[in-house]
């Protein structure tokens, strides 16, 4: 008789710490700042924006604007910066590219290169690097700065700030 | 006698819930994904980076470049991108601004304008904004994209992209 308080004690406080573990593991930034994310996790992430960003380059080079766009948050809210200022909303981001590269000859042949990923937090990673446009007119490339943020509808580019280096033609 | 364990088992509950709230709530980010960071909070981490970007440009406009840089984190993997390509390290990144803005006339007046904060996690905002330099030998100016990180320091710069944009002028 006298082990059972003793018993019942131990049972509520298993289930009250595995409540509480429950809790906090399920707040996937708790696992985020102060120590690493597990290394899996990082990688998946980083996968994920990999494979857009080849998707991206694919659709590219085979002339599709379109759907290189579909990389980019699909909402007014989306933002390129660059020599022409600060351009906001899909639509016109769309446009933009839409008049600055008109033609195949004009969108050549898009290589991203010396990619460089940093997480921001556990939905939004910094993503630098450089790209490159092979074309009989002439090649262009630069710098681009990518903030890509984990949405529902899965990562997403929210911003994304380019340049052309004129050295890197 | 038999209430002995009840009131053991309320009391043992009630510190292991207390010690469970704690461990929660000091996880700051716990309180930023799935819903908004309490307004306080959200002005807090705003007023920190905008009182550190009005030092900036008051630092700026007394012509010491050098305290404009303690805007940016101290280390080698900070990081501005621009028409001259992606510059690395604190160091590297003076000595472009000390280059590019030699003396007090290059310099001219900086003034920020058209600023908007986008949070990124609990610990990261990107900020994109306007910049002009008035100058006796013609004005320039153009856009920004900043990428601010709480860091044991306080809020630093991480990443700096820049443009001149020729109609900012």
């Amino acid at each position: 008789m006298r082990r059972r308080p003793i018993l019942l004690i131990i049972s509520i406080l298993t289930v009250a710490m595995a409540t509480c573990t429950l809790g906090s593991s399920g707040h996937l930034q708790a696992q985020v700042l102060g120590q690493p994310l597990r290394s899996q996790d990082r990688d998946q992430d980083r996968a994920a924006i990999l494979t857009l960003l080849n998707q991206q380059q694919a659709d590219w080079n085979r002339g599709n604007v379109d759907a290189f766009l579909s990389g980019y948050w699909h909402s007014t809210d989306v933002s390129f910066s660059g020599a022409s200022g600060i351009i906001r909303g899909w639509d016109a981001v769309l446009a933009r590219y839409k008049k600055s590269y008109a033609d195949r000859e004009a969108m050549g042949q898009l290589q991203f290169s010396d990619l460089e990923f940093r997480r921001l937090g556990p939905d939004a990673f910094l993503l630098l690097g450089h790209w490159h446009l092979t074309r009989t007119k002439g090649d262009v490339g630069g710098v681009f700065s990518l903030v890509w943020q984990r949405l529902p509808e899965g990562w997403r580019i929210i911003h994304d700030h380019t340049s052309a280096v004129p050295d890197a033609k």
